[in-house]
């Protein structure tokens, strides 16, 4: 989710959340670690519980210490789905980055439990995490620092607020260190649902926004100084709507309402 | 290899490197995209051939396009050791990030083909790589930028010439981000052999600094701004000379002529 999801008149987002976590059997972790504020994650819980959620419970992570309580991590173990929420990606790396609870969390994911997060909390689920960086729609060399996330999958590169906060930019220049992986650029109210099978699908009222550059044809990443723009020529654009596919394995994309053609 | 191995008068890396290929059984293949000169590729193969290897071929890739080259990837797809030379690690990025030829090289680790580099060509080996970044003893935000690498192992940060480029600060602000991995420093003329158990061994005349950061307590990486002195408790370190071991599983370091000790 790219952050600021309908919670009220039109919670779509939150709502199938909760239904592929099992509904009214659903038992949700809610993960409030990036934020600062005392609150979110009791906010999440009485969201979830609201909606429909079988049961929520707020974990709340804030030194590295508190990784080890047990009572917290048999929570974790036993959810059928795990959520993150906004703030600081770097909090939750920091916080909880080789823990029993990023274990937990990969091993749970591994065995089809479903993981989400908004904001921070959706740019921490991949290998490779846009960590902080600038607004711009052209590529600058030093213009974005990656860091390690969660690692639940090393295919995409999330980033999120993607066309409120202007961030084509960024996302480029995060693959064009190494262009091997698909960028997926998030608006506010609007999820990517990444299934079993490694395909995307969108949900909400904005757009997520592609970037294949599997295909590139050449990047001056490697000979471009701090600041400079970064020329990269070959790439797959997509802009995809509520409903619309992007299969990471064929890397094909499919509009809303259409079959997936090879 | 944490580059400027000795080739002349006592070139014991390089000698273990072909050893653990095959020897004189031993088919190897240089990739030297990381140069920009003409013969660091062919430079290799003399080396290889004269210090006994069976056969050796470089491969130059120089854009991406040369990827696709069907006689290269047989090459590669029959080799029993893959050589990366150094220059600079975005080169190899860049060109060669989601194409067959990193394809085929994680393939062929994955059945037990060595895979080893020097200085840049050690850089890219693991999933999280450190592109480029500043000196200096004391991690600051913003002094270092990661990428993802060729992804044969997430296990370890890899950084070169690490006593002589003064490193440990941004091998420290690396792991500051994201504590599960390991960061292994190079010094030149020492390299790391890692073996399928994922045992490190160190081989030549200098000593790898072994960052463990996994039981770190606190980190401010999250909270500091770029520049700022990190302050970073707990993390335990190792310096490592010829002959030491350091279990990348149970994280236990062995100095030379010990058994390890749990």
């Amino acid at each position: 989710m790219g952050g600021a999801e309908d919670k009220d008149s039109n919670p779509v987002i939150l709502e199938r959340f909760i239904a592929v976590c099992g509904g009214a059997e659903s038992r949700i972790a809610v993960i409030p670690t990036a934020s600062r504020l005392d609150d979110t994650g009791e906010r999440y819980v009485r969201l979830f519980t609201e909606l429909g959620a079988g049961h929520a419970a707020s974990l709340e992570y804030k030194e590295r210490e508190d990784a080890a309580r047990p009572d917290w991590l048999a929570y974790l173990r036993e959810a059928t789905g795990v959520f993150l929420t906004g703030g600081n990606q770097l909090r939750i790396s920091t916080i909880l980055g080789g823990t029993d609870v990023a274990r937990t969390i990969r091993t749970a994911n591994a065995r089809g439990v479903p993981v989400g997060g908004t904001s921070a909390g959706a740019a921490i689920l991949s290998e490779h995490m846009i960590a902080f960086g600038r607004s711009g729609a052209t590529p600058r060399a030093g213009m974005v620092s990656l860091a390690p996330g969660l690692g639940l999958t090393n295919r995409v590169v999330i980033d999120q607020h993607f066309r409120q906060r202007d961030r084509i930019g960024r996302l480029l220049a995060a693959l064009a260190y190494n262009p091997f992986a698909v960028g997926v650029g998030l608006d506010e109210d609007t999820a990517a649902f990444i299934n079993a099978d490694d395909v995307v699908e969108v949900c909400g009222s904005g757009a997520i926004t592609v970037v294949d550059a599997s295909h590139i044809e050449h990047s001056s990443m490697d000979e471009a100084s701090e600041g400079d723009s970064i020329c990269m020529t070959g790439i797959r654009l997509h802009v995809l709507t509520e409903g619309g596919r992007f299969d990471l394995h064929r890397r094909i994309a499919t509009p809303p309402g259409r079959e997936p053609v090879d």
